[in-house]
């Protein structure tokens, strides 16, 4: 293990290189002008994988950009893990914000800046780096390894499930590991074992057949503004707790180990609300910490509004119609079917007659917690603590990964959510950054992961 | 009086022709590379004034856009009136939908079309029509005369309280007649007595200091829209009344007699609802008519809203700031002033300390209402009946027109409100057309009305 840790060390900069290479190809898939840039993409990935020792390595077709496959499939009788990961980035709007060119990876400060260095072209080259370092110092790995890089995270993963259930056979696993999250604060390595899920939807009022003067047609006219304010206002009590029947039905109780793991976390409520939020004050819970609320409740939030003159001065309007979009964090075992399904009897139950209201169903996802008593997660705790010296911390997140349930549901097997990201990372914005300590004790991390599986599953 | 009235039958076409060729001139007030057309309109105004036997004809300055004026005042002892009216227009956007040129008067199925025919060149004009007739048939009038023909009233007459105040002694009068107003409908023809105010306000909810992903910070950060949406709910109740304390304490019962004269007028509340509002339903009310909901009553509308996403799809964003604009429409002796100090009171009693909020008072205006028992209102109620041969039905309106208490608080003079316009004229739309025959009988009220105030007051 001393060499492959060894190996890994000498090769830092090498590493470094192949991530700024990668980096170099601007693979935003939601830039239809870059099609061939996402197959560029993936052949240099091929090529990055071929010369890390991994075997079978090809395009995978996916009816949308391909999927880069690899394996290394010869330890008999081992445990077999699947590794995923994406190469697509985000765009790099607004460009004039970088301070270094978005697809020119460069070190400041002990951090490669970069777009896609740590969503996710840095964090998959970490399992590259792992794999490199086992198979050509060490000869061999002690796992059976899959690797999937997709190329459509950015924009939806919408191949992915089809892709999976064509190729569940070979994509067979004990075990995903994916590298596309954070850590809780510098020095804290983590796993993520909890996301929250989503439903969303838009709310249509339709009152007058046109804008009406407010002046010659109010009282008698309902206003659809009015209307829609009143019926979202009716979504939340007065304890600001959803007050959609049924709604809390299935949410399960944090366990005393949980809550006990959260408080252990270095994280101030009044420095995150002043730093990270900037607001005059938070929500106050008398039942559920900051920390809590983010990650285990589930929240109705209006995402947008939109009725009459909206521009500069005044206009004495009714609104002919009223927009919002409304959408809800779903926690484990809330199924956003159902929920969708009590939210749209709620609205249409106290809508009014005095106007029309149309509810679209936008789009959803599964919460998702995954068991922390499974050994795989003993595993990865060892294989973090040995890498990075610490206790591992095992968090939840308040947003929605889509693509890891996907996974899990398609191969019926556990996911690790290993991640090396950091806050303020910039993972979606302009000037993102990758901790260059962080990246080299992931790489750590991994090459302990393949030994500890074997030992402890 | 037979003289007048034939003088002004015989003229019919040379009034329509004068009125088609002030109509020509585009006096967009609001339109600033017009500006040139607005002093041709004053001009061409005075020589019209002139022409119909108007002395000191002039154009007066205000700071703005020119006043023209002129009287006759020769009628000694007799009371004097004070005729109001404006030449300038709203803009002709959008041209498109005209289906003839919008400055280029045209005669279709016993309609006059155009920009200002109605709104207010047409109406102004049934003034200079009566004046002609009486001074160049009957050779001198039986009161004395004042006019003033603004030219900012589409801009909100902005210079007109200081131009009254400091041309008080000059303007003094018995009675304001001002035509810029509408008969409840054709054959129905109106006085105008009652006009709702205005008090109107926008609300900034500032949360987060910068928009924030809903998964990431949704629950412990309190949502400005939702914030938002759940203050504005507060201010109507589940009846859908006014819920902010000592808001209906000044409002003005209607009278028996005036229950009684709207439950006359030929009003169908479902032809209302289906073809004027166009809405699946109208806001019940227990204890008001819909006439009496629209003139009587106050409101609370929301006339915009704005937070967030609005685009198409689906954005999971905390908005950092939300806005709202509220208006209410104010009845007799609600006072703006002090409903809008009850109004910013009662939202920053319940705002909540997550979030900053900002209360802009835009603008506001009084109520107004007329003692209907002045006996100028028999005057013009006996004008009338002489003229359309019909009974004056004595109405209110829901909207505000601000220059009335402008006037009648300047000069602390009753207005008549004795309007020619229809329902569905378009005032301020492509298609703005005045009735021919309403024009004709126009003129005979305004003829018959100079006879019949020396009788009565």
């Amino acid at each position: 293990m001393d060499e492959i840790i060894a190996h890994l060390r000498e090769h830092h900069n090498m590493y470094v290189e192949q991530v700024t290479a990668l980096v170099a190809i601007p693979s935003v898939s939601s830039d239809p002008d870059r099609q061939g840039e996402m197959t560029r993409c993936a052949n240099h990935l091929k090529q990055d994988m071929q010369q890390a020792g991994l075997e079978n390595v090809q395009l995978m077709e996916t009816g949308g950009n391909p999927v880069v496959y690899g394996d290394w499939l010869h330890a008999a009788d081992a445990p077999t893990i699947l590794i995923y990961g994406h190469y697509d980035v985000q765009p790099e709007d607004p460009v004039d914000l970088w301070e270094s060119p978005p697809f020119e990876a460069t070190q400041r400060d002990g951090r490669l800046y970069g777009r896609g260095v740590i969503d996710d072209k840095g964090q998959l080259y970490i399992h590259l780096a792992a794999l490199d370092s086992w198979l050509h110092r060490g000869g061999s790995l002690p796992v059976n390894v899959k690797v999937i890089f997709e190329g459509e995270e950015e924009i939806g993963s919408a191949h992915l499930n089809d892709f999976l259930h064509r190729n569940k056979e070979r994509l067979t696993a004990d075990v995903v590991v994916v590298s596309d999250t954070g850590m809780f604060a510098k020095g804290v390595p983590s796993i993520t074992y909890g996301l929250r899920g989503l439903t969303y939807f838009q709310i249509d009022v339709g009152g007058p057949g046109s804008d009406l003067h407010s002046g010659s047609y109010g009282g008698p006219v309902d206003n659809p503004a009015n209307v829609l304010v009143r019926m979202l206002s009716r979504l939340k009590d007065d304890r600001g707790r959803v007050a959609i029947p049924g709604f809390y039905d299935n949410v399960k109780d944090l366990t005393d180990s949980e809550r006990e793991n959260f408080a252990k976390l270095p994280f101030d409520e009044d420095q995150f609300r002043k730093e990270s939020v900037q607001a005059p004050g938070l929500v106050k819970d008398d039942e559920f910490s900051v920390l809590e609320q983010l990650w285990c409740r589930p929240t109705l939030d209006i995402n947008g509004i939109q009725a009459g003159f909206t521009g500069k001065g005044a206009k004495t309007v009714i609104p002919a119609t009223a927009m919002g979009k409304v959408s809800m964090r779903l926690v484990p075992e809330q199924d956003p079917e159902r929920i969708g399904d009590l939210f749209e009897d709620f609205i249409q139950r106290i809508a009014p007659p005095t106007v029309q209201v149309k509810i679209t169903r936008m789009h959803g996802g599964h919460p998702y917690l995954a068991d922390i008593e499974d050994p795989i997660f003993a595993a990865a705790g060892s294989a973090v603590e040995r890498a990075f010296n610490q206790e591992t911390a095992f968090i939840r997140e308040g947003g929605s990964i889509p693509f890891v349930r996907t996974i899990t549901d398609s191969l019926q097997c556990p996911a690790i959510l290993l991640g090396f990201g950091l806050p303020g990372e910039n993972a979606h914005a302009p000037n993102e950054w990758l901790d260059l300590e962080n990246f080299y004790l992931g790489m750590e991390t991994i090459a302990y992961l393949y030994e500890e599986i074997p030992r402890h599953v």
